[in-house]
C-alpha cells in the first residue's frame, strides 16, 4: 500500500467514446462510478452539459454514500489542450472542440476548483505516485489503444514542455516514407502500431482477398477493428499476423528510442490494447533489447499499467491536490 | 555578453581523431590551445599520458601568460560513460577503453579536481547556459559529424538519465529495416543522417558506377567522404543529391520526434556537418514542419551553436564550477 496523501477529489474522465466519473479517495478506492456516451456529433455544449450532469450525479451518490465532499474537480482529457488555462485546444477525436475553456466551465457550473490535464500525463501520474513507476526518476507512460499516446517524468518530474505537449510519443517517425496517420504526418508508430492502424491493414486485407482469416469473421470490411485482426492472427491467419508483428515492431521501436534519448528507469504500458495483449510487453522487451544501447536497455524495466483502465482517474488524485494552491494554474475568468 | 560565473578551467575535449585542451576564462575567452593526435591505436596508457603532457603544456603556458591558475579540470570525452565516477565505459571511437577510470588518473596526475561528462551533453551546456538556449527549460542540442549525438535539458536541467546515457538522440529508429549502424542496430537515424552513413553511400555509387559526379573526383570508393559526396551534389549529381536529401530527411524526422516528445523551445545544431551546412538546418526546419505537431513545430526554434567548435571547452566552464562541491560526484579512489 502507497503513503496516502491529499483528500478526496472528483475525477471526469473524458474520453472520445464515454464520459465516466468517480470520486477518488486519498486511499485510492474509487467510488460512486458513473459513465455516459460521450456523443460529441451533437456539439461541444451538449457535451459539456453531459459531463455537469455526471458529475452532479456523482456528488449525490457521495452524499448518499456518506463519504466526504471532494476538494476539487479534475479532467481527463485527450490532447492538445491547455493545463494551465485548462483550455482543450483540438483534440482529433472530439469532434467540433476547438479552444473549449473546460476546466472554467466546468468550475462555474460545479463551484468547485476544476484542473484539466491531458489523459496519458494522467495515467503516467497514476503510476507514478501510485503504481509501477513509483520513485523514478525517469520514466515513460506508454497508452496503446485507439491511438499511441504518452507521457513523461523527466528529472523526477512530469514533463510538460514548452506548450503543455510533451510525450506525445506516438509521433516518433519510425518509417520515413510510412503511411499517415490521423493528423496527415508519415510514418509515426501511431500509424503503424495502433489500434486504428491494425484495423486500417486489417480492412486492407479484407478487400484484396488477403486474408481466409478475416474472411471467417466478416464479409464486410467495415466491420474490421484491431481485435477482430488479433482474433485472425491468434487462430493462424499468417496475414493477420504479419500485420501485428510490424504493429509491435513499430512500438518496440518506439520504445527503443526512448530507452536511447531518455534513459528511463521504467516504461509503463497501459491502454486496452496493452493491457489486453501480453505479447505486446514481450515484443516491446525484444524491440528494446535489438534496438537501444545495452546498458540503458538492462536497466529499463517494461511493466504493465498496476492501475489499469483506472489510470484516467486515479491520476487526478495527486493533480488536483498538488495544483489547488499553485498559482500557475489560476485560470482568468471565462 | 553574458553574465559570468566561477573560476578558470582546464578543459580537455578527448575525441576520437583529436585531443585538444585549454584554459576557459569565466568571461567565456579560450587561451592557450594546444592539440595533439588522438593515436588511441596505440593503447589507453599512451593516450592518457598524452591528455597529461597536453595538460601541462597548457598550465606552462598559462603561467608564461600570467593567466589566473585553473580550479579543476574537465574532460570532454565520447559516451558511453559514467560522469559521476567519471569512468569511461566503451566509446565505439576510442579503440581498447573499456571502464577507464579517466577522471582520477587524470586528477592524480595533474593534482587539481577532475571531472568527466559525455561530449555532447558537455556542448549543450555550453549552449544553455551561454549561447542559443540560454535560459530554455526545455531544449535539445543534436550534434551531426562523424556521428550523430545529443543532449536535452528537460523541465530546466540537463538530463542524465539512470545511468548517466540520456540524450543519445541519433538511435532513434526511423526506418524499422534500415541500415545498421555503428552498433549493429538497424534503422537509427545515425545510420542514414550522419557523415559516416553519406560516406558509406556515396562509396556504394561509386562502386555501381551511379555517380558520374563522384566519378570525377576520385576513382577509388575508399576515398570518398561526406563532404566529397556533398561536393558532387553541390555539383549537380543527381545520385548524391539524393543520398544528402534522404540524410537530412532522417535527421528531420528525428527532430520532428525530439519535437513530439519534449515540445522543447529551441533544437540546436553542431558538430562539422551542421556548421558546415545551412541546408542541414533548412531540412531541420522543412521536416519539423511536415512530421510535428503545430503548436510545438511553430514553438520551437532551430538555431546553430552559437560557439561552434568551441562548445565542448566552453561546456565545461559551468560543468567543473558546480561540480566542484557536489558530492555525488566524489569518486572512488583509482
Amino acid at each position: 500500500m502507497d503513503e496516502v496523501a491529499g483528500q478526496p477529489i472528483l475525477a471526469i474522465d473524458l474520453g472520445g467514446t464515454q464520459i465516466r466519473a468517480a470520486l477518488v479517495m486519498p486511499d485510492l478506492i474509487v467510488r460512486c462510478r458513473r459513465a455516459v456516451a460521450t456523443d460529441d456529433e451533437e456539439g461541444v455544449e451538449a457535451v459539456i452539459g453531459r459531463i455537469c450532469a455526471l458529475a452532479r450525479d456523482v456528488l449525490t451518490d457521495a452524499a448518499a454514500g456518506q463519504f466526504p465532499g471532494p476538494v476539487g474537480i479534475g479532467i481527463s482529457s485527450p490532447g492538445p489542450l491547455d493545463p494551465w488555462r485548462g483550455v482543450v485546444i483540438a483534440p482529433p477525436n472530439l469532434a467540433g472542440w476547438h479552444e473549449v475553456r473546460l476546466a472554467k466551465r466546468v468550475e462555474t457550473a460545479m463551484g468547485l476548483p476544476t484542473f484539466l490535464e491531458r489523459d496519458a500525463n494522467v495515467a503516467m501520474m497514476a503510476e507514478w505516485r501510485h503504481g509501477v513507476a513509483r520513485g523514478a526518476e525517469n520514466a515513460v507512460y506508454v497508452t496503446v489503444s485507439t491511438g499511441i499516446g504518452g507521457g513523461v517524468i523527466a528529472n523526477g518530474r512530469p514533463l510538460i514542455g514548452a506548450d503543455g505537449s510533451a510525450g506525445e510519443v506516438g509521433h516518433l517517425t519510425v518509417e520515413l516514407d510510412g503511411p499517415l496517420c490521423g493528423d496527415g504526418m508519415p510514418g509515426h508508430a501511431e500509424a503503424i502500431g495502433s489500434g486504428t492502424a491494425i484495423a486500417r491493414e486489417g480492412r486492407a486485407l479484407l478487400e484484396r482477398g488477403a486474408s481466409a482469416g478475416l474472411a471467417k469473421l466478416t464479409a464486410n470490411p467495415e466491420d474490421v477493428d484491431a481485435a477482430m485482426v488479433a482474433r485472425a492472427a491468434d487462430a493462424g491467419d499468417p496475414a493477420c499476423a504479419a500485420v501485428l508483428s510490424r504493429a509491435w515492431d513499430a512500438i518496440g521501436a518506439m520504445c527503443a528510442g526512448l530507452v536511447n534519448v531518455l534513459n528511463p528507469e521504467v516504461i509503463v504500458l497501459g491502454g486496452s490494447i496493452a493491457l489486453q495483449r501480453p505479447d505486446l510487453r514481450q515484443a516491446v522487451r525484444a524491440g528494446i533489447d535489438r534496438r537501444a544501447f545495452p546498458a540503458p536497455a538492462q536497466r529499463v524495466r517494461v511493466e504493465l499499467a498496476e492501475h489499469g483502465e483506472d489510470v484516467s482517474l486515479i491520476g487526478l488524485l495527486p493533480i488536483v491536490n498538488e495544483r489547488l494552491n499553485d498559482p500557475a494554474y489560476r485560470k482568468e475568468s471565462a
